[in-house]
Order: structure tokens, then sequence, then C-alpha cells
């Protein structure tokens, strides 16, 4: 496949890039709604465009700008990267977790992805009023638990309560301080046409696992939330392969989510073939009945690793040797033609993109 | 007054606070109530229960400890202190400013009362769904704005949306890093008697301005917010007067709150003259009116200051010398007895017990 242009020399290629970025910049994007929908919260298109046209144009700032999960910078010698992420995961109560679990697990997870030690996160809640206290203690008792895993303190924090019917009985957020120890290696930009792409382990679980425990569907499955702390698993793949080029976590969006910001940021096709995604047979048969793609069903304990070709089975072997990622496969590969776009060659034998999501089908996942 | 014991020498005094606090440590605070009530979030009685109960007892790590609004610790040889802070206030717009200011002020002025100078934020949203996106503009750059004035950059961030009441329209949370530049220095167990209480400015407005927003009360005030980034103001005192011993801004709670945390954690007492204790008329009369003392009632742009006796009259003029200093006065005194209290001198020359909140007179005002 190819866009018809003449690919000439790196040089012009570049160029060709940096104009694209530039264009892509002067078009302002607006949010043509006038209303907030739950697109906008689904990590689709929508936020995408929420957070150009509104949180974008207003912080602007080189720091925020690479719209990473975790941002990095130096202060008085030391290379820090920071991060936030607001829980409102419904229920608050499912298989293999709570909104306690995830609240630390996603921010030690986004400092991970970026290359930092995760060291000390803050904690933000806001109760409605009503909330069984013992539900609470259940939560913080999770958060506890998971930090005291990953290896984090929680030490500082902040409680609001609103009135009854102003929230959902709890939602928190967390916001986490890490070390930076490999400045400068990781980011999506830095993919390029050779690269493999792997996931940790089978993709989905999370999202469908929240889904049924809502008990809107009538489907019993023997299944719970991935949710997990991928500092460990992240620090040995660091460690051994120096080839790793990007890590993200596979959260809100999902795998195809990632893997578009990936086309788009590196500005070069990201190839999957179906056949090689790891997806329990739960999740395959929630996901049919449900009728989405578990390529956008959100997990809270799966990375995406885009590594050097020539290492591929090197990083494979690190990540399956962890119990995080015992069920981690290669599966794709990254090409230069057409530029920003995931192709799904399908087990079929077909192949079709996999485009950002437009809409919500899975809200308050996470 | 006295509280009876021996005073004996010094040792002896010192081994009866730590006595205290050890015995304090071993009470494990219980929340009686099953449910959490609006009392949990109004930062009386309450909510530090509630934090000593639940999150200390989960959490419980030396940096989380002291309680502070902000937490100080060092990586990599940089001292940093690290905040966070939710934001529900209602209504989102008042006189003075929105939710957007407040969430930028507040996370700068915790940063800025412990010492540090801050730098980094980060902003986490939850919207209802349907919420105007107008106003998601208007509040965003708000937050841009205030972050200008005080010199931070919002550097990373997450949005998310709940259905349609599950929320009040707009929640923030903002997290912020600073470098320390006055370590080991501020501190309310450094308070020792002798040393002078100062406010920064008239208090109370913030509180009342949000309470007449609400249109509850018929009552036309010419008042507006406090709402102000103290990071100038504070600096300009550390750098001017070593004697300050610690800094507090006055939220929720109110100076009210402040002062009982300062004459616990140093085991001293409080004196507060009530005829210096600078309120505006259109707060004198709205808190008249709501039955409510305005030393309870939050503000967005006040601090309380603890400074060395002698150095009070040149404390007062830095301050005074402040735009956001301007109304500044010295409030009372720190003495030895009654350990643990805060008195008020009344204007009608009687005295006073000033205690923690217990209810919330005026919720989701911050």
């Amino acid at each position: 496949m190819s866009t018809g242009e003449d690919t000439g020399t790196l040089a012009e290629a570049e160029q060709r890039v940096l104009d694209r970025i530039d264009q892509a910049r002067r078009r302002r994007p607006k949010v043509r709604e006038e209303r907030i929908t739950l697109s906008h919260g689904a990590g689709g298109k929508a936020t995408q465009t929420l957070i150009d046209a509104v949180f974008l144009d207003a912080f602007r700032n080189p720091l925020l700008e690479p719209l990473e999960d975790a941002t990095r910078f130096t202060v008085e010698g030391a290379r820090l990267a920071l991060t936030t992420d607001s829980f409102v995961v419904s229920p608050l109560f499912f298989p293999g977790g709570n909104i306690g679990d995830l609240a630390v697990n996603g921010t030690v997870n986004d400092l991970a992805v970026a290359g930092a030690r995760p060291l000390y996160l803050t904690a933000g809640f806001i109760l409605e009023e009503g909330f069984p206290v013992a539900d609470l203690n259940r939560i913080v008792r999770a958060m506890a638990t998971a930090a005291a895993r990953a290896g984090v303190q929680v030490v500082t924090g902040d409680t609001k309560v609103v009135q009854r019917g102003k929230a959902d009985g709890c939602y928190v957020n967390t916001a986490g301080v890490g070390v930076l120890e490999h400045p400068g290696r990781l980011g999506v930009a830095t993919v390029r046409p050779g690269d493999a792409v792997l996931v940790t382990g089978p993709i989905g679980e999370h999202g469908v696992t929240v889904m049924l425990a809502r008990g809107e569907l009538d489907l019993d499955a023997d299944l719970s939330s991935d949710t997990a702390p991928l500092n460990g698993l992240v620090s040995d793949l660091l460690a051994a392969v120096p080839g790793v080029r990007a890590l993200r976590d596979a959260t809100r969006g999902g795998v195809a989510t990632i893997l578009n910001e990936v086309a788009k940021a590196a500005e070069v096709s990201v190839v999957v073939d179906e056949a090689a995604v790891p997806v329990g047979d739960p999740v395959r048969g929630a996901a049919e009945l449900l009728g989405i793609d578990p390529l956008y069903v959100a997990c809270e304990g799966r990375a995406v690793v885009v590594v050097d070709g020539d290492q591929a089975g090197e990083a494979l072997s690190v990540l399956r040797a962890h119990p995080l990622g015992a069920g981690a496969a290669i599966i794709g590969r990254i090409a230069a033609e057409p530029p920003g776009l995931v192709l799904l060659n399908t087990a079929f034998g077909g192949t079709r993109i996999v485009d950002l999501l437009v809409g919500d089908p899975l809200p308050r996942i996470c």
C-alpha cells in the first residue's frame, strides 16, 4: 500500500512529516457538540478533539504537548515523571478488584510506561453523602495493599463530600510522581518501520469484567479484572532489551487506541495480525454478545510494547518470564506506509482499518 | 489558666507532650457513623476522625503522618513538595472567580505555605454528561490565566465523563509539585509560646460569596471571592522574616480550624483577640444572618502566619507591602497553657474556646 507520494530523500521525508504536524496544529480542532457526551470520556475521537480544542489550546506548553500519559521534567537535577487519573468505574467493586486497586495501579502504570520508577502517590476522594463507611474502608484498604505491592506510598490526600445524587458513591483521583530511570529513551515518536508490536497479555479482561459485573447482561463468565501494577514487568523489560522504543498501558479505548496514537505520533503504519492477538474465550464470547471488538476494550494490567524488530524475540522471552507477562505475544509490526493508520490482517485473510473509537460502547469502565 | 499539672523541668514537660501524642495514637479513632455525611467533608472534627480512622490507618507512613497540606520529600537530591485537592464548589461560577481559579490557586497555595515554589500542576476533570462545553471552556481558560498569574504550568491531565445525575456539572482535581526553597524551616510543630499570629487579609470572603451566589439568601452584598495565588506573598515573607514558624492557607473550616491544628500539633494555646480579626462589613452582616462565625468560613486567598513575637511587626510590614496582604493584621499570640486550645478574647471582654467545627454550615464551598 502507498499514499502515492514520492518518497525521495530522508530529509524530504522528514520535512513532509513536519509539514503535516504543522498543518494539524493550524487546523485548531473545535468541539462541535454544545454539550459533553459520554463519548468525550471514552478515549476515542471525541476525547482527542476535546483535549486538543479545550485543554491543549488553553494550557499549551512543551511539557503538556506530547500528550503522553505521564509528563517528564527535571527539577534541581532530578529527572521526574508526573501523571494523574480520575477513576469513576461503576460498579465500584468487581471480580478481581475495586476502584481502589484501579486508582493505584492505573497511576503506577502510567509512570512505569513512561520509563519511571513510581515513588509517591496522592489520593483525592469525592464521596457522595450516604456512602457506606465500610465500603470506603474496603476501597482504602485495597489502595494500601496495591500500593505496597507496587512499592509506592500514598503521601498526601484530600476528601470532599457532595450531596446525595451529586456523585455515584465514590470517585477517586490519584496523581503520581516517579523518578525517570530511562530518560530520553521512550516515546511513541521514536517508533520506526521494522519494529515489532507486542502486548503483555490477553486483552479486554478488565472492561468485560466490569460490564458483566453490572448485571445488565445475562451472562456468567469466569473472568476477573486484569488490574495489576506493571512497574516490575516494565523494569525487567527495559533492563534487558535496549531496543524498546515505546510503552503504553492499554486502558480506556483499549489496544486499538494505543496503536492509533503510535501510528499518528510516529507517522507510520501499524499492521496487526488478528490471529496473533491474545484474547481469552470468555472475553471473545462476551465481546461478540456486546457487539464490540476486544481491541477497543480497556485493560488495566496490560501494556503495548513497540520494540526494534531484531529484539522482538528477546522482549517476548523477558515478558513471559514475569508472572504478569506470561500471556505476552507479538501481535504485529510497524510499516512505513500508509502513515497514521492501523491495519488489521483478519483471520479470514482480509485487511481492514482499525480506526479511533467513535462513541462509547462501555462507559464508566475505569 | 492552667491544667493543674506540675510544670517541672523542660525534659519532664517534653516527656508529657510525647506521652500525650503517644496516647492519642493508641486511641485509634473510629468513625461512629455508618454512612458518610456532609460533615465528613467540612474540615472539622468529623473530617479529622475520618482521616485518622480510615486514611491514616491504612496508608500510614512517615510522609503522610504530619497531615500537612503538602508532603515534603527528596528525590535524587531534589527537595520537593507534593499536594492534591479536589474541587466541588457549587455554583461553579461566582463573583471573583470560578472552580477553575480555585483549583489552580488552591494547589498553588498549599505548596506555597509548605515553603515550596510551585512548578507543575496536574488537572483531572470529572464531567457530567450534558455539561455545556462553553462552561468547560470558561473554567479551563480561568485555570490557564490563574496558572500564568502564579507562574506554574498545567503539564498533564485526565478527563472522565459520568452519566447525567452522577455529578454536579464539573469536578476538578489538581495535584501540584513544587521545589522546597525553605526545607526544614516551617511546620506547625515548631510554634512556641511568645509567637505572634497573623492573617494576611480580611477573612471569610470566599465562603460568604459562594453562599450568596447560590441565591438561597435574600441578600445582596458587594462581595467577591478572595481566591488568589499566595506564592508571591509567601516568598516575600519568607525571604524577609527568618522567624516565620508556620504558614497555612485558611480554606475549608476557616481560620478557626487552622488555629486548632496549630494548638494541637504544637501543644500550645492560641489566644485570639476578636477585635483584631479583620472582617469586612458584608461578611460580618451575612455571617450574622447565616448564624455562623466568620472564623469558620473558608478563604481561598488568605493565610495564617505564626512568627516569632519579636518579628511580628516586620512580618506585618512585609505582608502589607504586597497587594494580596494589604489587609494583613496581627490577631493573636501563642501561650503555653492550656495546651491544645484556641481561646478568643471577645470584643465584650469575655473569653471563649474556639473549638473544631462540628457539622457543616456551608457545604460545597471549595
